[in-house]
């Protein structure tokens, strides 16, 4: 069973995956890009991954060929969808089992589409997958949080080539997560305004870190992008959570999506990259502090955060949570507006 | 000039080093080793650097070869020396000048030397030198803190492959150093002891996650590692800065540091690595809370902390500052302990 950790000293959980067992020899071999034939992603090969929790199909039946886009659980899950948490101390230490869920939205069954190239009306139907699955497991009571996040490239962590992205919910929400709720609800209570909606203004008027935006969706450069080319692309119009977006929100961003995973992919020549959604916790999970969420709806403003992996983290970093991004988000904005796409 | 910049949904602050000037092709190249000739860190080729800051030379000229330790100024620093901070708003954001020191520290003449396989005596001049530059560093009054970090392989971040360590003063406590620091204050207010003395005592009685102890030093396997083969370094007795750490101090980290590169280069075949060292900031630095760093000698308690590059950290990890850890720390350590060297 995989095991939830408590550190004491920077107050942040990790999962203990040892499961997944990696001696120190296993670190030493190279991630090889998985040729179609053997792909368990691919259409036709269905019966080499679990079977499946959802997918997109036209009267097809489960786990054959015939579909648009695949859910699955992961075959090597950094936590396991049975059981209790299980909470103890250990002297001054805390730790839970790793109960959650991990999964995989395999995109397309073309092995080598790039989702930049998918058609919009295939993007469409891969963001309300993401979000049919957000729903259905927002009714267990166990998890906290759900992140949806997606790994392109072998530099951005992904073991498979095979479009695909990942869906891990926990019982615990997590630090950054945390860190952008306290702040917005801070902002809230002082200002009675949403956070988000005060920087989308802002940027909004000033324009200089500006990538697209459409009438319900906008892309930009953050003022204090960690990374080069790092994007934010949020909803202009407040809005707390990506599960209750509508069809046609989704529709929108899909073109937005669309449009800034062309301009990354021309501009910086298809970079690694990771995109995550950060959409509010589950609250219907109210442990302590009932009265916490009570404004949530308000102060929180769900988006998404694109990072093409293009620099090596170093120690600084690491040691630190203090980024040096030697890309200014005004010159990153402007050459990805410039991109002929 | 370089410029700090904060965010108001995450609140940390990054470095803007747009002077690095990356546009999208730079981000295409790789990082080739430099060859010893043309190498600006070997003997022999002090013309290349900037001039030095300090060395450990045997009655040598500054600048020419014959020194054993070189500290000079960082050729593209990420922050400069001159100027005022020069704090403003911009609407809902707030930026300042990127005043710091960015230093590099050469720890060998010899472009191929690792550090592990130095002999003790030259691993502690390495040290004395660290504290030596802190020392120094911590007079101006602009720095709140000074991180000295060492990448070891470019998948680590190195960008030349000559030996050396760096170091950088910022005018702000980085975001991780100040979660530490408020959670050892909380636990010493709560219980009057020191967080980590607590800590290592428990892990120095049940020993599965020790790597090693001397009677000065402890290295061990943290309980909620992040990353697989993570590595913690502190004093048995409390003591909060390396700054003030005693000569015979510094001898014996010499002594666990040249074992624990030993242990880690033979079992995990010598893998890129950062190190970092965590000491209190620079407590003359009192801007608005005074009484908050007055227990500070008594609730910080400094250490190393040594990560292999073992994993890509993927959009997960990224997303959420929660971390998947594929590697048990008891696991680690007994693998390290039980390495032959």
């Amino acid at each position: 069973m995989p095991e939830l950790r408590h550190d004491p000293i920077q107050r942040r959980w990790v999962i203990i995956a040892a499961e997944r067992g990696r001696r120190p020899s296993d670190f030493l071999q190279e991630v090889i890009p998985t040729a179609s034939e053997s792909c368990p992603f691919c259409e036709g090969n269905e019966s080499k991954t679990p079977p499946e929790i959802a997918a997109i199909r036209n009267g097809t039946r489960p786990n054959q060929p015939g579909w648009e886009v695949r859910v699955i659980p992961n075959k090597f899950p950094a936590l396991r969808i049975e059981g209790d948490l299980g909470r103890e101390g250990i002297g001054a230490y805390d730790r839970m089992n790793g109960v959650g869920a991990h999964e995989v939205i395999i995109e397309t069954p073309q092995h080598s589409l790039n989702l930049a190239d998918a058609p919009l009306e295939h993007i469409h139907k891969v963001l309300r997958t993401y979000r049919e699955r957000l729903l259905d497991l927002l009714r267990d009571q166990r998890f906290k949080y759900i992140l949806i996040f997606k790994n392109h490239g072998t530099a951005a962590g992904a073991s498979l080539t095979h479009p695909h992205t990942q869906l891990i919910a926990t019982p615990v929400t997590p630090l950054t997560l945390a860190e952008e709720l306290n702040s917005a609800k801070d902002h809230f209570r002082e200002k009675e305004r949403c956070l988000f909606c005060d920087l989308i203004r802002q940027e909004l008027e000033s324009g200089e870190r500006i990538i697209l935006a459409t009438d319900k969706f906008v892309a930009l450069a953050p003022f204090a992008s960690r990374f080069p080319f790092e994007i934010f692309i949020a909803p202009r119009q407040h809005h707390h959570s990506f599960a209750e977006a509508s069809d046609d929100m989704l529709h929108n961003l899909g073109m937005v999506l669309k449009e800034v995973l062309l301009r990354i992919k021309k501009c910086l020549k298809d970079p690694p990259y990771n995109y995550l959604i950060h959409t509010i916790p589950n609250v219907r999970v109210r442990p302590r502090r009932a009265s916490y969420w009570d404004t949530i709806e308000q102060d929180f403003h769900w988006h998404i955060e694109l990072i093409p992996r293009l620099t090596q983290v170093a120690g600084f970093e690491w040691g630190t949570g203090f980024y040096i991004n030697p890309t200014a988000p005004e010159e990153a904005a402007k050459y990805l507006r410039e991109t002929e796409i």
